[in-house]
């Protein structure tokens, strides 16, 4: 006689209720009281209406998604590899997936083998683990302000400290990057070499040599994270700077930006000794990405699919970003600039000294437009004056009118 | 005019190499040094070769993956979700899943809410954000001796030290339990309540509540982690710690055994306190879980579908265990005794104290048989004359013919 689940189980009235009720503020771990939860994250509770025009989020345009050729894919994988797409696999990652990646990193000058990339559950995982085996409590990294909030998040959780170096048009500052290198001993430099989140600028190919040389003089390693680079829309593609020093950098990607964040499926490339701790770290966090949206988007890699599918992205988002810049040119008032990115989904904008981005917010909010307050990029505090941009998500209606509204409440808050 | 992605680089010689290289060993935190691989993975490599029968892994029968489900949801989600099922997603998971998650506790009763259920990278991701969260470089974590090896691992990273309770067939020991929590301020209790990984067995009605009262009576909580609980082959199904006192238990399930472990959904239930701080945790942990797969068992689980699935689980692993127990009463030697679970994936053998189990596994090798050696589940040192063997993964015959093996090779290493 077979049992039927848990419809049998006679429940008892809670027997401690009212007795005793844990304290659970204070049962949590010393890093627990330091978290914080990401004001991008907490904004998706105001965006989500649809009257609201948001510059917020860094969503992908989801009528690009490939809906077909992850349709096709499913049917393929499911008809040709079924349970195996549903079963537990390898913590490095589905080994055809890998194959294709470390031929993927080939073409950009890296020698990488599937020995060196480990894939992740989204990239911001991969930076989740790289905190994990390399942060002690108190270690400095180094990174450019304004820089990627999902990275201060994960590594503040490993008691990071934040060393930060101010950017121009061309990226990163190399002058005040060697001077703290000079004085204090860091751990590892964090560097988004294209189309930074949240900056837009991409760092200029003399510097990439440089930082490649100041890591090495310093005996320090890099960690870049790569999620824009296929999407130029001018200009020439620069050289990665894990291609100029591959010992020396681990290296970031994902295919959230190229195929869709839902499938949440990033990638390391770094030395197969950096892989291993990378491997024991994830055995613990998740056992290993989800299988089966490993195997469509090896599939539709594979069918050589995501190239032709990233033109369509790039001419996309181009226009989008031109519009954006166009409406910020005509309607944004004197005193207010911005950086013009030759690619990715962010634009970063600063205001005069006196306008108060996070207050700014709250007006832009009653105009029903949405956008991330600078401070949110700044592990030391710091880009008050400033906001991140996002003309990705949007139509290009949708930019002019939300330029439009974000433009009056600007002017608001500079009468006000 | 467009570019076409990274050909034009002109890749230049690394700037480098042979000139620094970074000592990977000297960069590591002083937690990976701890960082073990997991035995079970570590088998893995060789339990590959299809002529080894691998008692090792907590692996489901793969012929039992529920295809055309997957398929049929495939389809369906990509008809009328498309582009959501393939964006990101709120950090707490895809709200229909988390509805269809709360109504499953409610079956159970507990009064759980969708704000009391977080969507976890499987279970695993539970635990790691369990240990995030709670655990502090010292923190004592009271368990079974065995447990679950994937919590060794993921609390080992935080510094968790572990105090553990000798089990019988009912379950981890009440007295010895009382005698550590009056000695050691305990953060929490780890309990397996159902068909405990590695060891089989099952916690009485009479010690939930006696384990609830304890956690109480001593100001701590409990951590009860459930993946087995609904592939009861016989008897009666027993209430939940987390029924027992809600308050007091955050409660760890997954879909990895019924539906299947190549999604990686987990889920936890908690008071919302609980979860928002485990929300924080994940979202520098991975952003959110897959945001496809979520949307593929939401439709499985809102069609009523896992129900009749799990049915069948059910029925093809209990023949297999009796299969199992059938051989093993049969072939094994005097002096070897095992556990009988009522369901579940493992049963745990126990030999006689001259045999070690990781030298017994090298002869089992030799036979082309794999298990796992006790000493894993141990995170103080004991059990090396036990071992797991796991009953779900192989055909009937092929679970006999590997007794069989394993008989021979017991009986080689008692006679050496």
């Amino acid at each position: 006689m077979e049992v039927d689940i848990l419809t049998e189980i006679s429940v008892p009235t809670s027997v401690f209720d009212g007795k005793y009720t844990t304290n659970w503020e204070e049962t949590f771990a010393s890093r627990t009281h330091k978290m914080a939860s990401s004001i991008i994250r907490e904004l998706l509770k105001f965006t989500v209406h649809p009257d609201v025009i948001s510059f917020a989020g860094g969503l992908p345009a989801p009528e690009l998604f490939p809906i077909r050729e992850v349709r096709e894919a499913c049917e393929y994988v499911l008809a040709n590899y079924g349970p195996a797409s549903l079963q537990y696999g390898p913590t490095e990652g589905h080994p055809e997936l890998r194959r294709l990646l470390a031929e993927k990193m080939q073409k950009y000058g890296v020698p990488a083998e599937e020995e060196n990339i480990l894939i992740t559950t989204g990239s911001q995982q991969a930076l989740d683990l790289v905190g994990k085996v390399f942060i002690d409590p108190g270690d400095y990294i180094l990174t450019s302000e304004p820089t990627y909030v999902g990275a201060i998040q994960a590594w503040s959780a490993y008691g990071a400290r934040f060393l930060t170096v101010p950017m121009d048009d061309d990226g990163i500052l190399i002058e005040p990057m060697e001077k703290l290198l000079q004085k204090y001993k860091v751990k590892f430099i964090y560097v988004l070499p294209n189309f930074h989140n949240p900056a837009g600028v991409t760092i200029s190919e003399e510097r990439r040599y440089k930082i490649i040389e100041l890591a090495a003089r310093y005996g320090t390693f890099i960690v870049e994270d790569d999620p824009y680079g296929e999407l130029r829309f001018e200009g020439k593609d620069l050289v990665p700077l894990i291609t100029l020093h591959k010992e020396n950098v681990i290296y970031l990607c994902t295919l959230s930006k190229t195929l869709a964040p839902g499938l949440r499926i990033g990638w390391v490339t770094a030395p197969s000794r950096v892989i291993n701790k990378l491997v024991l770290a994830k055995q613990g966090a998740d056992l290993h990405t989800a299988t089966f949206p490993q195997f469509i988007a090896a599939d539709i890699l594979g069918r050589g699919l995501l190239k032709e599918h990233v033109r369509k992205i790039r001419r996309v988002y181009r226009e989008r970003r031109d519009v954006m810049l166009q409406a910020m040119e005509e309607l944004f008032p004197e005193g207010v600039t911005w950086t013009r990115p030759q690619g990715g989904l962010f634009l970063w904008v600063t205001m005069p000294e006196k306008v108060d981005s996070e207050r700014l917010l709250e007006k832009a909010k009653e105009e029903k437009v949405a956008f991330v307050p600078g401070f949110a990029f700044y592990p030391n505090g710091g880009g008050r004056n400033c906001m991140r941009l996002n003309f990705s998500n949007q139509p290009p209606e949708r930019i002019r009118e939300g330029i439009r509204r974000l433009a009056n409440a600007i002017k608001a808050e500079l009468r006000g």
